[in-house]
């Protein structure tokens, strides 16, 4: 009986229209479904009006443009780097606001990027005959070669920018062509006071009143980008039990990883990070403690690791459901059964998911090596990066585009200059902090008799040699990085710069074990997933949806609550029930332009909202859309249940949290006296 | 095969001899196996002689004495609570070292005692017969109730300080007797460079190099201590393969618990344990650097911390060793299958397993308010905890005896009020960070909207909280912390003190807590672990050693070293190896009085030392003794595999790690001009 109601659940699960699951691509929206549940035909059209109107933020966010003069919306959360980036201890916008009275006011986010797709094009059958019958370390160096050379062509041939795209770990591959804009601006910020009001304490958790909006301007060639296809807005929001869309590029999910690998993050790769990540926040915290400009620098990375804290506990916990890992436990039997029971299939798919078990056995021989050498957790803070960006950059330069390391190929490469030449603040102190933590964990996890350890660190201490690194190099300065960038390797190697000499003395071992992860860990990992991807869509067909990968996703739901131990919670906050929570205290403190905040705005403005739509991470700053295609809201969070969502989609839990239109109107009209801004807009209610 | 393979195995492991597994109890311990491997009579009077020999620091470790007036040897991480607390900014006696030149110059230890085992008498028929047939809560108060009047009617009439103790995890209960001392005073300790030399890098490791020695002195009334008892000492220590014995206070093992237990620990208790230290981790290091009296007073929270966060990662570690868990699983299994195959066994232990299940859950309802409210993880520094001592301690002292918190008992009062009274340093900055950094986390456990939290910081921030409370506080001044003590509940009251306030404001909660975590929790479980304790007497008779509980143990083993990644590791270090690792940076650097020692020393004086000895957390501070009742060593630590040891013995790599007599002697003599506390001594190689 109990085996029974097992496979009725699974069916049931299976048919995820019930569900409102999913993170589509829009190729394969689900009309049916959609149509069936809610009565709404979501057409072809209405899909490619929206992929023009949405923007991908390339630092890791979503936005959409909301009038024809380029200008942006997505969440404060989003945009705190560009706002971090043009404060300082005099003008600290985070604490004040900004709001642009023009264009001229308006300020340059000197490290972001913003990707509008145009056009996608499937390329598996390419990539599938490139790699032929080759295995291992030969699949993975072809696959890379293969997928760099088809984007160097595109970028040649098309007028576009173009990226490789991987989904259903690896059943499909794609190409996707964008235009692309370097030069983004701030026009209005609220204060943080407001943008995160509850702080860390209420992130993730709903009801919210949360002002997680910032305004960008996207600019070409020093004006203001015309963007025909923007959103309208329809001020009042959606109606309770509504259909609700979302446009936007959830960052990564993991639900179609084997058991083996979920386990491998509930038991080695979670702990360790949240591990890390809590001595971290500890260190940040007490620094913030310890006078005002420490407290005001330190916010971003402090927030960004207490949000990745949170983040990484409730998925943790998640992986600790025994009863959905026996539910995935249960569905790779079933289609290793069926698999096993089809011969052609079985002969495909052979010892994928041994092949899986063995690179991560293998992967945990030089795991810690591989982390704190080559991906660099040794090396925290800025300084280190433009070091080793520069003399990779050198080195790649002269190689063959599908030679290079991928983050250094043609097309990649104008990124990667951006990112290292950009003007930012450097603060030595937080700079001496970060990275006399993180070589002082590569010390307690590799031992102090690593090679790695007596190359680094030498007789130093790792305060002392972050001291000396922090303060003996001179790649704070965007002019010296500048000219470095146009120079070559040996140019480099003579500035004598100390932490370019570091980069040095390392690069040959990081890259060898960047080589051993490549090809004992990836490319068997990357075949096997593959094969498995294969047998699914032949199982199965292609009526799912492939796990988040930072690309453009659709998703779908109702503008509903749902019920928290018994009771239920009503899906939209208003500005009425705030009031209560304010304790003029960080976290829970309004800022100067909200007094009187009650005698300015109407009590019933709604404020925050929630809906069934299943999202991700990089979905924030996703518009929230109706089925007319008006801006509905703006997403800006999860409800805690959301969390579970990397691993599996919590049907009756897992909420969206977004920011409704009423209050992003009122607010920029009536505290913030941005009526110019409303004006650019087009409301259509 | 494999099963009979398995079954091959378990009875192999169930013959402990051959693994030198085991922390026994005198009663009990294996003279048959012992002499069968190492050919060795362990007499009775051997043992009742190392009994009077040995002593339990209360604080949590274990000594021995080594002469006739009372002269106590024990580890430096033992005592460094009392080297701090007699450490001052201009007299750093952890940096410096310390040496008595004659007994005025001791210094004395205020939160010491020292307790010496004299007599043992099990009472297991009367706590059975007092329990009758209750179940649950009520099985938990008789329990608690009996064991409070056997205690208290022993130490009326015996002349001994008495305690209750329970093995087996209830299978049975015994009265220890002791004489217990109170004054006890330090005479020697070297520089913490030496004795932890390596620091948290070589925690755990080995080879090693650490003079992890201390000496301290009992006193009554004024005047040395006679102890007639006392261990001589083997100055050339052991010879390879010898058999040693080691006897002390293992703290805390957790090998007879259900799987269900250990499934809780790997994915709960342990992990959220592990975030939370590793944030304060970082908070204590931040604080650190913020100058040389901050580095000073944070070392021993520091280093007590990093022991722990080192000691869980491997414990996690452990845990998710698949094949011990199967291990585990399979004999509890064994064990079920063979109560219910016996109809009166079957019926005493009932629903055991599942009850301990039930509780699991039960407590996952509260675990958070219980730990951050009664047990004080909300309440960080010692503040607080001088607040709730003087409270409870007052609200207890007019209840019977039988009624009393655990803690406020009639025998346990006078440690109380030794720790609540004892001139202890205490440091603002660091009491605000401890106190703010708890806070915080009951906030984000708890949740903003708790009500605990609205009592506690109402509209304050966790810091500002912390701030208030600690320079508002009078608490830190032992004298009025003595008055307090002779108080009542009302003139505490009236004091005003707001830490006070704040005890009395959450001590119904607090105490409704634990009661619930009494009934609901720990009498069902306490129960049901000894329902399954005597189903395997019944089954295994009692061939076995029970968990470690901070109770006199003797373990013994060989001086062996073992195979390390194939390599395998000579048993002890020599003085001259430690020169190539000293780098002259902390943690891996000699304080002055070792300068030129390569001249004062012979290079092959052995340093440190291994065995197979079975040890845990406690028996720091044990002497290893050999054959002949001679002194052959000091226990400091284990190898990094001894961890495990909290849920199994891995006999092929689990080693004890002990300072060799040879470097104890030669750097007392030779460094430390300690001549008359080496003609203290009685040698007799």
């Amino acid at each position: 009986m109990k085996t029974l109601l097992k496979a009725v659940t699974a069916l049931l699960l299976s048919t995820v229209a019930i569900a409102d699951e999913g993170m589509w691509t829009l190729d394969n929206f689900p009309h049916a479904t959609v149509q069936e549940k809610y009565g709404v035909e979501i057409t072809d059209d209405w899909l490619q009006t929206v992929k023009r109107s949405v923007a991908r933020l390339d630092g890791g966010c979503s936005a959409s443009f909301i009038s024809a003069n380029g200008l942006l919306l997505t969440n404060h959360h989003c945009a705190i780097s560009c706002i971090a980036q043009n404060s300082s201890a005099d003008n600290d916008l985070e604490a004040l606001g900004f709001v642009a009275r023009n264009t001229d006011e308006e300020l340059r986010c000197t490290a972001d990027r913003v990707s509008v797709l145009m056009e996608t094009e499937e390329i598996t059958t390419r990539v599938v005959d490139a790699l032929g019958r080759r295995t291992g370390k030969d699949a993975g160096d072809a696959r890379r070669r293969i997928l760099k050379r088809i984007v160097e062509e595109c970028e040649l041939t098309s007028g576009f920018k173009c990226e490789s795209v991987s989904l259903y770990q690896g059943g499909q591959y794609w190409l996707y062509k964008f235009h692309r804009y370097d030069d983004v601006r701030l026009v209005f910020a609220p204060e943080s006071d407001i943008a995160s009001f509850g702080g860390d304490p209420d992130n993730f958790n709903f009801p919210r009143w949360c002002l997680d909006m910032t305004l960008l301007r996207v600019y070409q060639n020093d004006e203001p980008l015309a963007t025909p296809d923007f959103l309208r807005w329809r001020s009042k929001g959606l109606k309770p039990g509504e259909l609700m869309l979302i446009a936007g590029r959830p960052g990564s999910s993991q639900r179609l990883l084997t058991v083996t690998d979920l386990k491998f993050l509930r038991d080695v790769t979670i702990p360790q990070w949240l591990i890390r990540a809590s001595e971290l926040r500890g260190r940040y915290i007490q620094f913030a403690d310890s006078g005002d400009e420490a407290f005001r620098i330190v916010q971003v990375p402090l927030q960004r690791i207490e949000n990745g804290i949170k983040v990484m506990r409730k998925r943790l916990d998640a992986l600790h459901d025994d009863n959905m890992m026996a539910d995935k436990d249960a569905a790779e039997r079933r289609l290793k059964a069926q698999v096993a029971a089809n011969p052609n299939l079985a002969r495909e798919v052979g010892s994928a998911w041994d092949d899986i078990r063995i690179a991560n056995e293998t992967y945990a021989n030089f795991r810690d090596e591989y982390y704190f050498i080559e991906l660099g957790y040794a090396f925290g803070g800025r300084l280190f990066g433009y070091a080793r960006s520069l003399i990779r950059a050198a080195a790649e330069r002269d190689k063959p585009n599908a030679m290079r390391l991928d983050e250094y190929t043609v097309d990649k490469m104008p990124r990667r200059q951006q990112l290292t030449l950009a003007a930012r603040p450097v603060y030595p102190e937080l700079e001496i902090l970060q990275l006399s933590f993180s070589l002082d964990k590569m010390r307690e996890y590799l031992g102090p008799d690593s090679h790695y350890v007596h190359t680094i660190l030498g007789a130093k201490t790792p305060r002392a040699a972050a001291e000396a690194l922090v303060t003996g190099t001179k790649l704070a300065d965007p002019d010296l990085r500048a000219s470095l960038w146009e120079a070559d390797l040996e140019e480099i190697e003579a500035s004598g710069d100390p932490m370019i000499q570091l980069a040095l003395a390392i690069d040959d071992e990081a890259r060898a074990l960047r080589k051993r992860y490549e090809d004992e860990v990836d490319a068997p990992s990357d075949l096997a997933y593959e094969k498995i991807a294969n047998a699914r869509f032949a199982i199965e067909g292609s009526s799912s949806y492939p796990d988040a990968t930072f690309t453009l996703r659709v998703s779908y739901g109702a503008h509903e609550g749902w019920i928290e131990k018994g009771e239920p919670v009503r899906p939209y906050t208003t500005l009425a029930e705030l009031y209560p929570r304010v304790t003029g205290q960080s976290p829970f403190q309004l800022p100067a332009s909200w007094s009187n905040v009650e005698e300015k705005l109407p009590a019933d403005t709604k404020f925050n909202f929630v809906g069934t739509t299943d999202v991700i991470g990089g979905n924030s700053g996703s518009p929230v859309i109706d089925s007319a295609g008006r801006l509905v809201g703006l997403v800006f969070d999860g409800n805690i249940h959301s969390i579970s969502g990397a691993y599996w989609f919590d049907a009756e839990r897992n909420r969206t949290v977004n920011v409704h239109p009423e209050i992003m109107l009122e607010a920029l009209d009536k505290l913030y006296d941005a009526d110019h801004l409303i004006d650019e807009l087009t409301l259509v209610d």
